[in-house]
């Protein structure tokens, strides 16, 4: 299943665009003279995750599915983020282990069962998984994240949302 | 290419999924007595789409897609929505036409090559396209619809997003 290796490209160049945004929304709080920082807590709804957390899951579902897909174990990445720089070094760290991967690690993925903590024994195939759980799940929290960071006055747009594709022509 | 047919039936998913979090909305502007068509010009910024514009934009994404990928004209939907009602009659809209069509309407996929007008002749490979193209820009639309609704105190949560899944065993 070559597709599983590509999804998981793509979730680390979403993850390089998410990083560039809250490179702007650094660039925004000097001018503002505000303390970027402030954006960490920032949210949508009182009982909506906030922008770290946000970045976390964003994180993991790219970090998880990448696992469940290759039978490696994911890294662990404890939730203690407070400030926009350490947020900048999970998504790194993030991707750092998505690097690490080769379309090698992803043969035979398409035979796997993926089977979730929170499904609690339930399964789904492994194509079924990365199309109805994994790729909503991570689109919903890097969305949220750049929801966030548009809402609170960071100059981002579409572009920086989609970032580089594979033009030919 | 049985991956874009999939994919359209995904998104197909998440279009009723969007019709569900939209009739949440008027159930809670019952409740609160409020207008729930003044959520149709809600938005999360003031440079950025309001909710009927995103609704409109995840349609198209989704039926241009299907459109590109099985080589058929889609139906024209011109953006007049401006009630609740006539988004649900939107996103109606667009699944008919995507439920029409057939996992063999989409037989070749993969040898097509995809140039929306807004790439000025430059193409992409149907799977690029999906992949890097399609998918993120529409779960952008949907999910900022999903957090201009949240944002607007609409109890929808991640498994209203989520939707069914595939579950096995």
């Amino acid at each position: 299943m070559s597709n599983a290796f590509e999804t998981i490209r793509q979730f680390d160049k979403m993850l390089q665009n998410l990083d560039g945004w809250i490179g702007k929304a650094a660039t925004h709080a000097e001018a503002r003279k505000f303390d970027v920082d402030t954006l960490v807590q920032a949210r949508l709804a009182p009982d909506q995750y906030n922008l770290a957390r946000q970045v976390q899951a964003g994180c993991d579902s790219a970090k998880f599915a990448a696992a469940y897909l290759t039978g490696k174990a994911a890294p662990p990445h404890p939730d203690t983020e407070t400030t926009i720089p350490e947020l900048r070094a999970r998504i790194a760290a993030c991707r750092g282990f998505l690097d690490s991967l080769s379309e090698a690690d992803f043969a035979g993925a398409e035979d796997r069962r993926v089977s979730p903590p929170w499904l609690h024994g339930k399964w789904l195939t492994a194509s079924d998984y990365l199309r109805e759980t994994a790729v909503p799940n991570f689109y919903f929290h890097v969305v949220t994240a750049y929801s966030i960071l548009r809402h609170n006055g960071v100059d981002v747009g579409k572009m920086d949302f989609i970032g580089s594709m594979t033009l030919q022509g």
